[in-house]
């Protein structure tokens, strides 16, 4: 097999057998197929795409690039949860302790954000103490305990992918149905779990402008691990306006416990319940997803979901009394409102202005060294439909600098639009 | 500028402007893009084209990335010949002293041959002593005293060219015509000639394998030539079956001298005095085609062409004693002859199969650093359109092994097509 050949046939638009896509990406990995190569060969499937087919092909081969768990020692059903990402997204510290009390065990790898927003993981570290980079046994010992684990991507599980991605960045191809999709998969499935909930978002905060997009990306991740034995299923969600009120990333713990100890923001809420349901349908834990509610509904208001949140925190080292003090997690030297410019209904926020905000006074990244500020962020006080009058508070901004809310202001007045 | 949004908008198959292709080459040619960059960039070029006005910007691009060569101060006009390469090509040893013979200087860099064919360079190298390696004062010295001259492609003249052929051949992004294109102009106007001739083949033994193909490339480079104030004209060739009888390094230097000697196939002859009249035309050296002609048949029946051949060959350090007594040109041990296996009137001889063959001898390399064997090759005896019987001697064979000949008869026998 020579690897000219397999970038020829992809840019004249063939089907790669599984062997080929095997061949290739072992090769990359190992550093048999050089950069060069490899930039060439996933420009030619960016531009002539993959059949379902080869995408699963390719997210097996990456799976196969390193090492995968398994976890059926110590629970024969895992529960993993992921978003596409979106702002304001904190549903994983909903989704996860929810379902983990009803007695579904979730594990979890979590990658950082890039882009706008924090990860799950960058939020979970503004607890103090908080450790998310476990080993293999810490991983397994605390799906066991607690049956809730979250921890960071590790490098040995698909490391193509890592290294794929990586090229993905500076070549122009980060944008290609199979390539994000195989990513994804490739990870959520060396990682073990057998049941997966997908979210996938659409509209301007999120990854996937349109809802076509969102749901192409859906039907192939839904495709590949469906293909490879994996109960897996897709929820397509708007993020025209943020999730719940707080951007952010310490904000959002913040807005996570509030909502474990049911005081949360619906919108949140109904996701974290729908995402939750079919976490539990899939397992056969419930019959349908009004008897899955109802479960993770008597979680929440029992305290029994916030209780295994604690244990989760606590079991990685956080420092729980923050759980119960929130005002104890990093707070921003300057806290100043923005004042609503007019009258009237809000119409729409835009959630990619809102993201950009955020970003700018510091709660993401712009490379993949950059530090994150905890503390920095966004309080929204009101949703699209709500009456507000000129005058009145409409955002609350967290920052560090002075000069930083000066500069966001503008464009978070023109993230509003009011009718 | 980013190197990123410049692949990104060629991906999503924009026009990129002069200034930012000329960022590229730069960029690329002195080792700030890194090859990776660069190879997902022509595989964007490859699938989505480019523009007339992208393709004289990459041209020219790829100009300055080296030395131009200014040969106004040697001679006001030079010319300059191209084939896009065929079997049995050994055209430019007579287009060239014809022209030259009849006052016009010809100037020409020449590439080695990639793939079935050895190039102009390795069939003039069979002559013993002849240099083909010449310093740009050595290049200016010959135009200058004998009126003719071919040297090697010298790695000053435009490296960038050079450093990305070098990475489309192993990232699958050779046959774009865009590339193509900018590649061959590039080298033709850094070599300083003003008036080009472009020998455009199509068919079963060239590169381009339809009239259509070829005719776009030879537009595309005219467009270019133009677009850079040169003159230039290109002339679409048939190579269905090879160009006269021989093919191979020595043999057909064998059949250069005895054309110049007036004793050559008609069609190779027609060929040449079709593109001698058309630098004749470009140079104003005739008023139409037919004084043209008249011009190249006199060079060629008074003996001035095979005079001005045998001056070049002397003085680029070659031995002229081999062109009064071309069986002083290396040899092969073994010459055999393939009888038809049947009687009837040629209809094809398959000019692939033809080069394959004589690849296969050795008469081609495989990579760029192969050595080639001079000597090896087939002499046709027929062309499409004769009259054959069974038994009668179809093709000699030259070579170096009794092997090679066993292995090529096969092949050699499907080449040719009865009626």
């Amino acid at each position: 097999m020579r690897v000219i050949d397999l970038i020829i046939k992809k840019r004249n638009g063939a089907e790669l057998s599984d062997d080929e896509i095997d061949f290739f990406i072992q090769g990359f990995t190992q550093g048999d197929i050089p950069d060069y190569q490899a930039a060439a060969w996933a420009m030619a499937i960016f531009l002539k795409g993959m059949t379902s087919t080869e995408t699963v092909a390719l997210t097996m081969a990456m799976v196969r690039s390193g090492k995968q768990l398994d976890l059926s020692s110590v629970a024969p059903i895992v529960a993993d949860k992921h978003s596409t990402g979106g702002v304001g997204d904190k549903t994983t510290m909903l989704v996860a302790p929810l379902v983990a009390a009803t007695g579904l065990p979730v594990g979890k790898m979590s990658g950082r954000g890039l882009g706008y927003f924090g990860g799950t993981i960058d939020k979970l570290e503004t607890i103090p103490g908080f450790r998310a980079t476990l080993s293999e046994s810490e991983f397994r010992a605390g799906l066991a305990k607690v049956g809730l684990v979250i921890t960071g991507q590790s490098s040995e599980l698909a490391p193509a992918d890592g290294k794929l991605y990586a090229l993905r960045d500076v070549t122009g191809t980060v944008e290609s149905l199979p390539l994000i999709a195989s990513s994804i998969m490739s990870k959520k499935i060396a990682a073990g779990a057998n049941c997966i909930v997908l979210d996938v978002k659409y509209g301007k905060g999120a990854f996937m402008k349109t809802l076509t997009e969102a749901t192409a990306l859906a039907e192939a991740m839904v495709a590949i691990g469906l293909g490879l034995g994996r109960k897996v299923r897709a929820v397509l969600s708007s993020m025209e306006q943020p999730l719940g009120y707080a951007v952010g990333n310490a904000l959002e713990v913040r807005e996570a416990i509030q909502t474990l100890q049911g005081h949360g923001p619906e919108d949140l809420l109904e996701l974290a319940y729908l995402l939750g349901s079919q976490l539990l349908l899939m397992a056969g834990r419930a019959k349908d997803e009004t008897e899955a509610r109802v479960q993770l509904k008597t979680a929440l208001e029992s305290g029994a979901a916030f209780a295994k949140y604690k244990a989760f925190i606590a079991n990685q080292g956080g420092d729980t009394s923050v759980l119960e003090n929130p005002e104890r997690l990093p707070q921003a030297p300057l806290i100043e409102e923005l004042a609503a410019m007019q009258s009237g209904y809000i119409q729409n926020i835009d959630a990619e202005k809102i993201g950009m905000v955020a970003h700018e006074l510091g709660a993401g990244r712009k490379s993949k060294t950059d530090p994150i500020d905890p503390a920095v962020g966004l309080i929204l006080h009101h949703k699209v439909g709500d009456r507000v009058e000129v005058g009145e508070p409409l955002v609350q901004i967290h920052a560090s600098q002075q000069l930083a809310i000066e500069n966001v202001r503008r464009l978070l007045q023109t993230a509003y639009t009011f009718s």
